[in-house]
């Protein structure tokens, strides 16, 4: 069976910067390490005036169609992944599409179109549309363009405002690919939750203690589903484990459940007994809490071992590396954890073609998938092309007075007109409303 | 190769209707002759102040699983296509799990749940995902749920307020469907086009007439990228031929183009000669307005001819039927068309099995689609099973005070409390809010 995966993927950066242990905490009278340790996060990324996701869309998807000298006539599937939609009809690919037109000769008109929305999670599930498109045979030769972009602004105040952040990621879906092939193997987790919703809001309402219960229990049931199809997962097996990151504080909750979750009857194990104890089974406990206090203990004692400590700081760490300076991109934030891990290996110059990743999605609401990718031998020229350092160093560091203009420009109940605080450059810009009240854009040179 | 297509589909109306002539047209001061004969619709449906998107949705869904004796353990996908959503995060799908889940003993918990915007043509995108999912053997034997629901409703005043409607349909797609097989060609015209949106807005922005040509320009793209694939249509492959149907009236200007394509360079255009010439060639034309003209005058001709009203008779007007009765239910409409046709074959005592439907659908923003689909053996118990005709008999006949009463309770905009109208028996219904604002719901027996 031909190999179908991501051929290419390319990462935008809103253009703007807050940061947090030095611009935010001081201004909310907190300790720095209260972001920097406890959220594991330095730094937000932030759309400029002229930014939006239709522009953080179309300019990831234009550098990589440049990058792999793709024309329009080579994607057949356009889908773009949000949860900040700004309109209820049409979709954000028709704006992308548009764009992209006034650069290449070719058009579009020949592309099916789409939009999905699932909380964080729909990039993923695009990705998978994408991948059963050509297996199933409709592709025609050609590729699929998935784009996830979000804005992802909390109300000024909430809880989750130190977790914002912006961007797009742009992937081209291809057979035989550059980057990674996608298993055909699944697992889910999905449930009615109502941990974190926008009922007909832009900004989101979230009980953020109910949200981290809710990751964790539909990530552990994926795991599981995906173990029923795909056979036991072993540590030895996975080089990364990209997960959703809303911020790196809860990866490093998920990852210590998976890592216990994975060791269970393994000579993992068994070797940690002789420090820790076997893990807690339930029927060795006559009630629910006395397993669960178990298992706290256990997790506690687990987190100190060297062992695991150094299971986290190969196969986890790494993907967070891009997090901790952008903040949460909703959809596209599992596949910046993906980049994050084969960059910080490209960089520590190793030989990953052939390993596989262990790639966990999740979209408040509330779902979990689980799959895996099987790294190809064109990683390092995928992965030395991307440009993200560059981007990430460019960006303009706001002051806290330009953060609340800035916050204000991009609230849809605001009619505020914020001067732009970066001069674009090769690269699409919002350029006004229309007579129906469309947003326009134009590229700048 | 199996086939995989609709294995049964079941539609599930709002509770309400408001009568065009009786009704609307005295309170306008029109001739109701403007919405009979010009739109081609008599009645419009309504969801009562306890029906909503989830509503109609779960409640098809469900009628559809006891029908079929469905659990969700057999269901491994569900997918919402709507433009009418109230979140801007958690997809309606969960909700609508969240209700099955309340009335069947298993949960939904192993399947993918999501939702799909693209103006109407979503429901038909979300039908194709889940085509390619089980082409792509990721189904583990189980079938998807695909559901398109939407309270298609306009401003007070607005020139589509004649057009409006609600309601749902819910498919089960799965391998040897008893309904239809779907074609593996699809054809696509797509283009980003302002015709029709809803900028942070509930009602749609309308440019009628761009909507209109928008519409057949993306039509024709896709039949003629369709034929690219799946070779020449001809007019005596195919039994009915269901479009997105906004209003019957637009149905009757595709119509007539699509008729003029598919004759070209066939014995039909050649017969048709004799009374009305052969069809225009632009080659033969100095200016492409001497040559649209040319083309406007042998439509007018073709419509008069005995031949072409034969074909749209026996092809096109029986898939309008229900519509005329419904309004329009945009990611619903085209696949009411579907039905409609089959049901008024089935009263009509046809054998169609092994028939050719050619499915047209479209989205605003704009997108057209193009396949086929054949008519399988088990067609006749799936549309007898239908309770479609009893349903609309119910409906509650809105005086021109409740209709005023039943748009602002649906209004988001507006915080009014309006009693129901109706009685609701065996159904899900909105049964207020949730301390995050979302929305609750329940059976009622």
């Amino acid at each position: 069976m031909t190999a179908v995966g991501i051929d290419a993927i390319e990462i935008w950066t809103g253009n703007l910067k807050l940061d947090l242990p030095g611009t935010f905490a001081p201004e909310k009278g907190e300790d720095p390490e209260k972001y920097t340790k406890g959220l594991g996060l330095t730094a937000s990324s932030f759309p400029d005036s002229y930014e939006d996701i239709v522009t953080m869309a179309a300019n990831a998807a234009h550098r990589l169609m440049e990058r792999k000298g793709l024309e329009p006539e080579d994607i057949g599937r356009i889908d773009v992944a949000t949860e900040s939609a700004f309109d209820n009809s049409k979709p954000v690919s028709t704006y992308v599409a548009g764009c992209l037109e006034t650069v290449y000769d070719g058009d579009f008109h020949h592309a099916n179109k789409g939009e999905r929305k699932f909380a964080c999670i729909a990039g993923t599930q695009s990705l998978d549309d994408a991948y059963n498109w050509i297996r199933a045979g409709r592709n025609r030769g050609r590729g699929a363009l998935v784009i996830a972009t979000d804005t992802a602004l909390y109300a000024r105040g909430d809880a989750g405002e130190a977790t914002q952040g912006a961007g797009a990621v742009a992937m081209y879906i291809a057979e035989d690919p550059d980057l990674v092939e996608l298993s055909a193997e699944q697992g889910y987790g999905s449930a009615d939750e109502t941990d974190f919703l926008k009922p007909n809001q832009q900004f989101p309402s979230v009980d953020g203690k109910r949200s981290v219960q809710v990751y964790l229990a539909r990530m552990r049931e994926a795991l599981e589903d995906y173990e029923s199809v795909a056979g036991d997962v072993h540590p030895d097996d996975i080089v990364f484990a990209p997960f959703h990151t809303p911020f790196p504080g809860m990866v490093r909750k998920a990852a210590m459940l998976a890592y216990r979750h994975i060791t269970r009857d393994t000579a993992i194990e068994d070797e940690l007994a002789e420090e820790i104890g076997r893990q807690p089974r339930p029927e060795a406990f006559d009630t629910d809490d006395a397993y669960r206090d178990a298992l706290r203990e256990y997790m506690d004692a687990l987190k100190g071992t060297a062992r695991y400590q150094e299971w986290y700081d190969a196969t986890i760490d790494p993907t967070l590396t891009l997090s901790r300076e952008v903040g949460n991109w909703y959809t596209g934030s599992v596949h910046v954890a993906r980049v994050s891990a084969l960059k910080t290996a490209l960089e520590a110059g190793r030989d990953l073609t052939g390993e596989q990743l262990l790639v966990g999605s999740y979209g408040s609401g509330a779902q979990a998938e689980i799959h895996a990718e099987t790294i190809q031998d064109g990683w390092e020229d995928e992965i030395a092309a991307l440009n993200v350092d560059e981007q990430l160093a460019n960006r303009y560091d706001m002051s806290w007075d330009d953060y609340e203009e800035i916050h204000d420009a991009h609230n849809h109940d605001m009619d505020v007109d914020v001067e732009e605080f970066t001069t674009p450059s090769e690269e699409f810009v919002f350029d006004g409303w229309g007579r129906m009240g469309e947003r326009k854009y134009r590229y700048v040179e």
